[in-house]
């Protein structure tokens, strides 16, 4: 099992390197990819020691889909997505994180994932985009 | 809203056609993809309309995410996996359907994403995992 203290939860590296920090829900931290190629939000269960989906019993896992319910629903109205891609992997990062990516025909690697898709394309300023998610999401 | 009548509802051909059938659960038809380099199940919640994770409602989205949960650990424990993939794309079949996916450090995408990978290689005889399968999701 794991030690899921949220006391001992530390954001990876990789992934406080990668995003910005949006807002903090009851379990998931939310964070945005830095890549103005995809709106693309991040939800990390800020709990110290997950790694599969299947590692977060009842009731924590229904809050944690009601989130990314929460996440998915208000970023695809937000953005008009044509469609929503959610995903948990994690071959590369090993802790926990579901991503939630609003999907469009035009965009750049569309019909297929965004992963391995070429090379993010920092915001040059994340800050508007962020407190517009801030505003949708809380 | 979507028309989520279980009576109305038709697996998409395409999912159809690369799949096996092994088990059918209260929310979804569980299938195995017919590709011999992954174990690789998808999950088909048996109503019709649906295309997006949130277009499921409470409470059936709690039993869906019993059911992925089931099929991730039950799977990733029959394989000894190395790491899960679940995930929810929908770019190129609409109807919604989750990826449960068992990665190894040594499979042939490993750590990329198995989607686009090559051509699936089907199974010869994908009766005895089948059987394996039904054993185990029962």
């Amino acid at each position: 099992m794991p030690n899921t203290d949220a006391a001992e939860f530390e954001l990876h590296p990789k992934l406080a390197a990668d995003t910005h920090s949006v807002i903090d829900w009851p379990i998931c931290r939310v964070l945005l990819m830095n890549d103005e190629r995809f709106p693309w939000l991040i939800l990390v269960p800020a709990m110290a020691g997950l790694r599969e989906l299947h590692d977060i019993a009842s009731p924590a896992r229904e809050q944690l889909w009601a989130e990314v319910d929460h996440a998915s629903r208000h970023l695809a109205e937000m953005t008009q997505a044509d469609k929503m891609n959610v995903a948990a992997l994690g071959n590369q990062v090993p802790q926990l994180h579901i991503h939630v990516i609003a999907r469009f025909e035009d965009d750049t690697a569309w019909p297929n994932p965004v992963w391995g898709h070429g090379a993010a394309e920092p915001y040059a300023d994340a800050l508007p985009l962020i407190d517009q998610l801030r505003q949708t999401l809380k």
